[in-house]
Parts: C-alpha cells; sequence; structure tokens
C-alpha cells in the first residue's frame, strides 16, 4: 500500500515548487503565474491517470472517471494558499483524490457505480480578494458580475479584471454552475489546522460541522487626559474598559461547547506612556460549530460591553451560520473508520472550507488529518503523509460503500 | 491691582509667539532659535525692571534684585516647552515672578531683607532630550559630561552637541551649581495640569508632595495559533492574560488614596483578527504622592502580573520616589492664601517639576492655579489671570512673611 503514500509525496514535492518561497512556504495566490503552473501540472497528472479533464469557468481543475450510474462523487479541496502559507492545506486534498481516483479506476475502469471527480478549486482562501470560496461559490451559481468587479485586491484589482488578464473570461463564470442533481456527493480531505486529532492521538477526524462565525471591529470611546494629573475617579479610560471586556471575552467562550472567541488586534488612542486612552479599537472573531451557542455567545459578548461601556460603536463585518455535514456520510466515514481500524474521532471544523459552501446545497463530508504541532497557513505546516494514505483508504473504502 | 493682570497678559501674549504652531500651540524646546528667542525676551524684561541679568550655563536666565540680608528666595519656572503644547505651562510661573519681583522692588528697592530671584528655567520637559529638569539638576550639580555626551534627541543629536551648536558651553555647565546655604527658599507658580481645583472650585492649591512615579514596559508571552481550529482550553492567549491585568490596574490604584495607574500603550504581535496573540506588550505608569502606596501599588499591579501569566517581563524605565514640599512653607502659603481670602486646597502634584528636583536639596514650595477642563501640553490648554494675579499675591504676601 506504499504506492499511495510515494505518489501523494511526490506530488506534494512536486507541486510545492510553485510559489515556493525564500522562508519554505508557499505563495500560490489566484490568477496568478504560480497558480497557472500549479493548474497546469494537476491537469497533466489527471491526463497521465486517463481522465476526463477540464477547467471550468472559476479555474477549478476537475478530472473526471465516467462510471456506470448517472450520478457523480467529488472529491474536491483547493490549490491555492495563503501568503507565505504551507505546502499542505488544500492541496494534500486535491492530491488524496488523485491517489483515490487512480485506485477505483485500476479496480473498476469505468462501472464504477458513480462518476469520480477530482475537483481542484480555485481561491478559496481569500488571501488575494476578500472572501473566497470562489470556485465552490461559482460551483453553486453564487457570483454576481458586480461582485467580481467590486472585489478588489490589494493593488486595486479586481477578481473581473484580474480574470481577463489572466485570459479568462468573468463573463463565462455561470457556466461554472452543475447540475445539483447530479452530483451524489462532494467530500473534502483536509489538513486539520488545529491541535485537537494531535493532542487526542487520533488519525483521522470526521467533520461533524464546520463552524459559524461573526467579526466585529468594537471601538471604545474615553477621554484623553494627563496619566499622571487626573484622579482615578474622575477619568474615562478607554483603555481599561477595553481591558474588561477583552478580560471577559474568553470566559464567555467557554461557557459554551465547541465555541471559540478570540481578540487578535487592538489598537489605542494616542497610544502614549503618559496619556489616558481616548479610544481602543480591537478585532472580536466569535466561532461555534452550534447555531444556539454561536447566537448566545453573541449575546453574552454584546453585554459585557454594554456594561463596560457606555460610549461604543460595534460594525460586523462577517456573518456566517454554522453548517452541519451530511450525517449519513458522516456515519459511513465513522463506521468505516472503525471497520479499518483507525483511530478516529468526531469534531468540528474551526476554519472554513470549500465545504462550508457546498454543505447546505449537496450532500458534504470532511476527512481531518492531523496537523503537526496545530500549525497552519505557515512554512512550519505539516501533516505525514502516513495520516493521508490512512485518509485515501478510508474515503475509498466509504466510497465503495455507498455504491 | 489690575497693573498685574495686565502685565501678566502681555508678557503671556508676547511669549508665546516664539515657537507658535499652525495649531495655535507653542513649540519650544532647548537649544532652538524659539529657546533663544524667548530667553532674549525674558532678560530684556528683566533688564527693563532693573534686575542684575545672567544666563547660567544650563540656559536658565535668572533676574536678581539685590537684597539687605544674606539669603535669596528664587521664583522659579520653566520657559521650554512640550511638542505643541500650550501657553502657560512654565512660563506663566515665570511671568508671575517677573510681576513679583517687581511689586518687591516698587516697595522695597533694595532694602528687602532678601535677595529675590527670578529664575526661567531650561528643559524642564524633556521633551528633546529624555529626562528633562536641566536647570534644577545642573543647579545642584547633578548633570555628568557623560551623561551630556549620551542624552541624545530623535535626531542622534547630543545634549552636549546640541548645546555647543547653539553657542553654549557643556564644560562650565558645572558653574551652573549653586550655593545651597545662600538659598532661603524655592518657590515655584505653576498651572495645575489637572481637573482637581476647578472641579473643586478653587482658586489656589499648596502642593503637598510631588507625586514618585515607576514607568514600566510589561511583556507578555503567549502562543500564536489559528483563532478558529484552536480549542479555548488549548490556547496560550497573550491578549487575554494582558487583558486581565490591565483590567485590574485600575482597581489596584483605587484601593490607595492619592495613587493613579495607567495603560496609556498597548501593542500585539501579530495583530491579526484570525490569530490568537503570542506576543502583547503595555505600558504602566504608576504614580503616588505617598512613598508607601507608591510601593503597595507597584507590589500589587506585580502580584496580578505573576497571577495573570507565566511567561512575562518587566523592564522598568522611570523610578522616581515622591518628594514632599517644604512643610513650613506650604503651611505659610496656606495661612496667607486663608488671610487673602482665597478659596483654596491642599493637593499633590501628579506630574513632575523642577521642585521634584529642588524638593530634597533646600526648602521648597508650589502653588498650583486651575486649569480649564483640567487640559494641558495641548494647544488647549487655559488658565484665567485672574487666578494668576492671584497667586502671584499670594506667594507676595508669603515673602513678605518670611521676613
Amino acid at each position: 500500500m506504499d504506492k499511495i503514500k510515494d505518489e501523494i509525496e511526490r506530488y506534494l514535492m512536486e507541486l510545492c515548487v510553485f510559489g515556493h518561497t525564500p522562508q519554505d512556504g508557499v505563495t500560490r495566490l489566484p490568477f496568478t503565474k504560480e497558480a497557472r503552473a500549479a493548474a497546469e501540472y494537476l491537469a497533466g497528472k489527471m491526463q497521465e491517470l486517463g481522465l476526463a479533464v477540464h477547467v471550468d469557468a472559476s479555474g477549478a481543475v476537475i478530472g473526471r472517471l465516467e462510471g456506470a450510474g448517472p450520478d457523480t462523487i467529488i472529491i474536491g479541496s483547493h490549490y491555492d494558499t495563503v501568503e507565505n502559507g504551507g505546502k499542505y492545506d488544500g492541496i494534500a486534498g486535491v492530491v488524496c483524490g488523485l491517489s483515490l481516483i487512480r485506485m477505483i479506476k485500476e479496480e473498476y475502469g469505468n462501472s464504477f457505480p458513480y462518476s469520480i471527480e477530482v475537483m481542484a478549486t480555485n481561491d478559496e482562501e481569500g488571501a488575494r480578494f476578500s472572501g473566497g470560496f470562489f470556485s465552490s461559490k461559482a460551483m453553486l451559481g453564487l457570483w454576481t458580475m458586480e461582485e467580481l468587479r467590486k472585489n478588489k485586491d490589494a493593488n486595486g484589482i479586481s477578481i473581473y479584471d484580474a480574470m481577463k488578464a489572466f485570459g479568462m473570461e468573468p463573463e463565462k463564470l455561470p457556466e461554472a454552475k452543475r447540475d445539483l442533481s447530479e452530483i451524489r456527493a462532494f467530500l473534502e480531505i483536509h489538513i486539520e489546522q488545529g491541535p485537537v486529532l494531535e493532542k487526542s492521538n487520533k488519525e483521522i477526524g470526521i467533520v461533524r460541522a464546520i463552524v459559524g462565525m461573526r467579526r466585529k471591529i468594537v471601538k471604545i470611546y474615553g477621554r484623553a487626559d494627563h496619566a499622571g494629573t487626573t484622579p482615578m475617579d474622575m477619568r474615562d479610560d478607554a483603555m481599561e474598559k477595553a481591558a474588561r471586556i477583552i478580560a471577559g471575552v474568553g470566559d464567555a467562550a467557554r461557557n459554551y461547547l465547541n465555541s471559540v472567541a478570540t481578540v487578535g488586534c487592538i489598537k489605542a488612542v494616542p497610544n502614549a506612556i503618559n496619556t489616558i486612552a481616548s479610544y481602543v479599537e480591537f478585532s472580536l472573531d466569535i466561532r461555534s460549530a452550534d447555531q444556539d451557542n454561536l447566537n448566545a455567545l453573541e449575546r453574552d459578548i454584546q453585554s459585557l460591553i454594554t456594561q463596560s461601556a457606555s460610549h461604543y460603536e460595534i460594525q460586523e463585518t462577517v456573518h456566517i451560520d454554522p453548517v452541519e455535514m451530511d450525517q449519513k456520510l458522516a456515519e459511513l466515514l465513522a463506521k468505516t473508520a472503525e471497520d479499518c481500524g483507525y483511530s478516529w474521532m468526531k469534531l468540528d471544523s474551526g476554519a472554513g472550507h470549500d465545504s462550508l459552501i457546498t454543505g447546505p446545497a449537496m450532500a458534504t463530508a470532511m476527512v481531518f488529518v492531523p496537523s503537526k504541532g496545530g500549525r497552519s497557513h505557515c512554512p512550519q505546516e505539516y501533516t505525514d503523509t502516513e495520516y493521508l494514505k490512512k485518509a485515501v483508504k478510508l474515503v475509498y473504502q466509504a466510497v465503495k460503500q455507498l455504491s
């Protein structure tokens, strides 16, 4: 069975060249020459495997093995990366798909009851343009031309113009929309990007749900006064108020299962050692796989703000509800993992994935593999290919059960 | 008596021209042409008043009225400002001194039992070089040549080189040292720079003590992890720990009389909305007029840090102990204020002044006047000259009592 491991390792090694950074990371942003090189590489490998290759209007590279029945199973993940990201995020799931489709083809030729597709999606990360999930949203017809024109990168280039400059036709994006009635399942293998599997000593994670998210910018107003001459009872200290809120955010999250809340960014004005802060702004990232918990946690943090500050503003920048994975597929994967003798657990995905988009539209399931030290989006990102091999074997067996 | 008010207003109006900023503030940094213009103006006014004028080796402008006895009373404050500061901080005390010495001369000629000096000190603020208190420390012989060479401004120019370029001789600085046995008292009139007198509806403040100060940079270390994929119980969040400390700093200070503690600066790394902070650094400014309270508050905040963070560093940047003003002089001023029918109160100075330096070496007292809205170090800084007039009359009467 080391053929799987060997081919996965070779694919990953050859793919990380496209966008390799001096820090040994990978930068493969959408509609760049690095993305084109990776897409061409993947199309080449799909051709070698004897698949029908097609690049859809969103830039997704799709290799299809025609089957005996009318329905299709898609094994998908993305081939773009964040800036100076790792060698596994997204692309690991794509190469697992290549291994898996090779095995199906070798065993069944064109007689498998489903057509199988490996789908390497484009711009899932949103690292160049805001939003991301480009191919998965295109697959569902969720983009408008206006959005393509309005959504711009740091240089002011819109998705629309970037596609044009890349030789693609944005007007044809609606052609990427799929007939959902033909799709039996969307399956995604992905690195966990967190520490749970490693700390729990599990080889495989079956994703129960992908978290919903609220992102906010919280602005606390106070009054700038001299830090030495203003008595404590005559102050309106924006920093003290902000600190009370931030100190309570973690405690609020710990009250709810499967929920996290984080303050990552902070800015104080005037930010001087001897002046009381007149203004403090901080970010709030709230996530939960449970809709009720997400709402309740959001409410609790809102009360915390109301109780601690009299003059504040809250600006919501992201509002995504949690998406549960297909329960039957998840159960099938769990049973198969058990049968294969793999150590496994159910867990939620704290990060967004293409499966977050496909989940509400088609039967979707995700398989996670451990990330060393929970690290991701950095050159240190690492997953033992032994785990990837097991994920391939697991999904292979599960797909066979589907038929 | 409106002669006092008129001359104070004229002096202030004429002096604020030297370093007037487009925002209607004043920038008069040491060893600049603005400082020279103000010093020359003051020397000119002192000559007009018939005083013996002398610019000491630190750049202090001293006008002396010879008296009948061997001892000297100095009425001093500074003529430098912070960047874009106000029209009153420091200079108001100097012009009050000019009024007062005129009154003494008119009434006594050279027969007053003390010689009286108006001393306009240089670089009290430390706005160009760190430290400040340049003339008052020089008066006590507290500078070394090494310090003058090491202490540099933002452009890398040392005090030593700045003095040379200004036409002064740094090697002669020791000549500014005074024979303390000849000095009977150092009296400083200054704007409060805080809200206490105004809120308490008092015209005059008699300073009991100048606060001691501890300044620290607190560095809290955590671990950068994904804000979505890292469960709450697997985090080492530097932001949460820092927030717990900062939220407690104000409460700690409120436990002690005459004490304040402020966090004005904060910086988070990587400062990203979706990454747990690996590092948070913040400033700590602790002040108290009471030595025991200062020490206890410092200890309490230290425990707060120890309890909240496991991996931290604390770097102390300022360590000044409180200085009590001369009790007899303060009592004399209080009694005189009462006799004059002024509304007055005792209070502590939350900011540093030349009197902080002179306090341990000679009998020192300070008189505060209200700052509108407590504002200072900004163009909005304002003090009604009616209060300055009363401060002059008060010190005039007190000085007469001394004889």
